[in-house]
């Protein structure tokens, strides 16, 4: 059976042609991302405990994961926490198949301070953080999913969204975080985990506004403090302008007040120590971005069970294809994908895969659709890949 | 000191104009419209309570709420719960304040009561439903909230959108969940609370998916449920073309399978007695859609204190300046507005506020400049009034 | 086979002439018997549905209830909960059975909110209290349990204790706080139900230190409060005589200071209400006391399963015999038994019934050796009736 | 101000000369024993960073700790955890005091992964147990327990009991575990820690009945299983021996089923892993065992705080007084105490502390009155070094 494609020319002024553009990156120790961080790395691992005790993917979401904030005494040169932070892993999970039981929360567990010691490593899995567990009975509707040879049946009617490629600004604020949290550390070790870097430009100037969690125990005092923020303000400066030809501004921590001593200082480099909690699919969409001048879905892809759950599926298939389509078919300014599927239809015959397309000035439209098309046939006719891709963690979430 | 506003011509196909569109809106009894219905509710007690006991709205976020899935036994002409939904509202309210101590908790609990007996009929709240409250405690940082005839400062780097006017499939997914529960209902009881209504517009033919669950109590067997599907059906239609010429295509409960009788069939008129949790902010934006051709927010703005949280008080305002300028200035297609604060500043004195116009052929637009900035500016200089106008429930969130 | 059943002569004190005597009682409303009286209520609920929907009672342990303390503000004539009070229940239960799914959490749930309104019904059972279910999965081994016309087996090694009859001290204690909640209240409504009665009995005089959390809204100022004081101190006084010819002294509430204004002021009767949380199995003994003059178990009573928990059945089987010996065996000043079992042998079938009779100067020996006999071996043949007494809530626990 | 002590001639049968007795003690990894052990390691925890942070210990009471079981699958040479078990360390505790914050959360949690390593190794603490805390805030109440050179006042009305010395059944029974733990688990590392040990005598013949949590790992099949219990009887019977001249037959877990492979096989050693829960206070008393022979309190004293509890305080120190009497009195049998508190006066001075002395025959009662009473008026006038004992962990609580 074909499939529902439909390739579109939209009028539009393209992004980078618009005056005033906002983009918004919240980093992996934010409370927000931390609880996405959490719903899909208990997800991924448990598809791999399925496929070594079953041989498939069982059913199951862990896309309700909770980051309840602790209570902490930051200090320059140590602090403590007065409370732990709390996660709860929570959703629904197959517990049992054919007479196999399969360790869900043990997997879980596992999974959760797995993730905490290689994304998050200045909160002690020991002592700052206790990881609960109470993943509810799921259970796996075998016909709908399991289909020998073809695709399994939607979920739900839902959705999924992308666009490509990255505007320069959202290049830079992508990469503010990713660079802060992978290069810079190294040299301030201060820098936490925990980073909004918010993204503005209005014409041809950038206002880059970033908060980071300092942490208390590797800095000296107030002055050193303000000195590690004038060096990350010129790193992520010069960061900037290898995206960008556009004046670029650089505010670090402007709630901070110098007179008054208030900082942003923390005990393990996130604001869940004290105060902030966080929830999955509130945060980054699996981009890595929130764009409001650009087309989004509201789903939240962490957690989400890669088989058939759309709202995931269609959310990472979506940025794919708009990937490839900015990458591989000449004279695209911009382009917008969008999948909906209707609940208990194939997944790979969904009710309308849409392309809309800004072409460059002179852009052939017709190779532009007719490629376009068989990009996103392909992207569909393989989207089992997909699963196996999100179980091996291939595809970020967030 | 004038305020940071701009508007700027969009060149883009309005969105009547785009070959697809794509709007969702998820009903009251939807278990993520439940968390933002208790979550809202809940903070606009507390407002009104902290009005009461202290003469001033006191810090609080109760934006955490989850709704975690009961299990039932659903049949025709009856039907019962096995484990009662729970709803834990959580976040984080000032509890003691001058000496006076503010009955917090008990307050979301008569508030969340309440909520579920005005907007969710069908769930006993006796048995079908535990209410657990688990509010930290928050502080009413003083300086920066309470400037005496001053706007209070933002509490954090963010921004909020807003558009108008809605499209027809927009007026139209909507309208068809509103009626449906308010009118409809009255003919038809065994229309459950949980509702989703998907539209899909390609060029001039909508396609409606309605999912709703439905109430086994009111409904004698089979054939009956499929009478009242089909009743349903034909009463979306006519209400479908009161919004528009275009062709319309209704599908209800397209899950549905007759020969092997899985239907879609509830005790409470909620999925959320059976498998489906819920959590604030993933669902309907602020204007009550979830629409990927416009800009969107992810702030959750159910739940959030509407003293200084610019997640929330943006998005609202945001929704409000498009509104008025829809309707008060001439010559405009569509208007999107974007707010963006930076933490420690009056909120009064965001960093932009930006309005997108796409303008109707031959429209003034130095005309429409004026006018949209006058009526931002007034809105801005409003601000402490939005606060108001939620705490007496006025503004919908979701 | 013939049972194991041993008759001791005790040489020792009886009880009224010992020197020293103390016996205690925890009112229905102390936080440890309210954890006790939901977690009985819910196991005896539980039965009746077992009854109901599969023809016997399946496995279940309700005795792990906790009751979480709120926070309040009590006044004269009024007060109100800052944070409500918060039950679990909490336990283990079959929840399926052949094919039938039994609602044993929202049968919890109706169970408790009905003993609420029964027992307490200071308490707004609307706001002031969360009664939260949390049921962990049982399963029932068939096998060990349903022996066709024949006792269960044994769950555990365990042991049951009881004594009669009981001193005049103990009937004192005992009927204090009966009578304070059944009679007393009906002229002074401002008697909660969280009454602690302390007894000590040295020599011929008996000390009553009696601590009753007052109800607020039934008292107008503190005169009122301390007249009530005496009121009740003189009733109490009064009903002791009935018991007793020894002197009796009571002291009401004696950490009340009049000077500071100090008294013990409740909104809803119970100190559960701010401060004091209770569990199960912490308070009475199930003949209603706490004795350390006499033999006790440690068991918990309440909530456990009343087909094979002997830590359950044969405590209250113990007090059944023993009360039955001393009202017809002839010449017994004081009885104690214990039953001891072993795992996995028939509860009928236990390794050792010992009665120790402290007998009356110049009784018959082996007559009381032969008639007590007869007493326990027939209670131990009508064992299951025990089952049913306690399902049909023949049988207090606490 | 003498101290009200009474010292009085009981006339009893002494313990080992009454034909039944009837002693139990719950191993260190019974669930109600993990229960009071994590309770009372947190209680002393926090009295140790009381007195480091602010001079003094402060008011708190954690005695509400909560093991919730896991599920697991047992096999030999090996087995896993499928859902981990639970620790909810809760209660009540001050958390600021004249401006110092203490960590009493992070506190609670280190104490109890502390306790875990070095009591129950068999449980892998990342994975296997989930330790998680929620202390209410409690409040020191300053003038009622800090009075300058002299004793707090009581918290409540309430008593202690002690005695001593320990029967032969009540040593074998006590360090039947302590051994078994201590020295058995070098030979036979297969031993956990979940014991429970029933003796009964019945004349002069002891039979113990041992449950023993057998650890999967150290077993490589049933044949070994069945020869470790039988290497594992006879050790227990030459340690009896040890103690008694009296016969002794020993059963170990002798709900086993050689036959249908049904055996006492954990993951972990302990049956809360599968399906057992654990309360603080309900298993043995603050000697170690339970004695329903004997006088017994049922205050639970893990997890109180050590200042002015006096069902704690009472409890330990009538044991010590019951101690030192029989062991510094010449002439005596047995001694039982107790020790009743009236709240809000001092707890140096009881309403009454009762010695009950079953003297040897012969014995020169008013020695032994003068000499007893001594003893309790020397241990009540240095009641709080108590408090500091019990702060550096030299008294047992269960």
């Amino acid at each position: 059976m074909p499939r529902n494609i439909r390739v579109e020319k939209l009028t539009q002024t393209p992004i980078e042609k618009q005056e005033i553009e906002i983009v918004e990156r919240k980093g992996v120790g934010h409370p927000d991302s931390m609880a996405d961080g959490f719903a899909e790395a208990v997800s991924r691992s448990l598809c791999n405990e399925y496929i070594k005790k079953c041989g498939t993917v069982l059913h199951h979401n862990t896309d309700q994961v909770e980051v309840v904030a602790g209570r902490s005494c930051p200090e320059y040169k140590g602090g403590e926490l007065i409370s732990p932070m709390y996660v709860l892993l929570v959703g629904r999970a197959t517990k049992e198949f054919q007479d196999c039981k399969i360790p869900t929360d043990t997997t879980a567990v596992k999974a959760a301070k797995q993730y905490l010691k290689n994304t998050l490593p200045d909160i002690d899995s020991e002592h700052d953080i206790i990881i609960d567990c109470k993943l509810g009975v799921g259970s796996t509707d075998l016909q709908s999913v399991f289909r020998r040879g073809q695709a399994p049946m939607a979920n739900d009617t839902s959705f999924g969204v992308g666009f490509a490629p990255f505007s320069e600004t959202e290049n830079i604020v992508y990469n503010t975080e990713r660079q802060m949290v992978l290069n810079f550390k190294k040299d301030i070790p201060a820098i936490g985990t925990d980073i909004k870097v918010m993204g503005m430009r209005k014409n041809d100037k950038i206002t880059l506004t970033v908060a980071c969690a300092m942490i208390g125990k590797y800095i000296d005092d107030a002055s050193h403090y303000f000195s590690i923020k004038e060096e990350l303000s010129d790193k992520i400066c010069d960061l900037a302008m290898k995206y960008t030809n556009r004046e670029v501004e650089v505010f670090v921590n402007t709630g901070d007040h110098e007179e008054s001593g208030c900082v942003y200082l923390t005990v393990t480099g996130t604001s869940a120590e004290m105060g902030d909690d966080g929830s999955v699919g509130r945060g980054n969409r699996c981009n890595g971005l929130i764009t409001p001048n650009r087309p989004m879905s509201m789903e939240a892809t962490s957690g989400k069970n890669p088989i058939n759950h759309v709202g995931k599926l269609y959310n990472l298939l979506s940025n794919r294809m708009a990937n490839d389509i900015a990458e591989k078919v000449p004279g695209i300014e911009d382009v917008h994908i969008r999948i909906l599927s209707q609940i208990g239809h194939p997944i790979d015959q969904p009710l309308i895969a849409s392309a809309q397309v800004i072409p460059e000035a002179g852009a052939n439209m017709s190779v532009i659709k007719s490629e376009s098309e068989a990009i996103i046939d392909q992207w569909l006719a393989d989207i089992t890949k997909v699963t196996e891709m999100i179980a091996r963690g291939e595809l970020d979430t967030f």
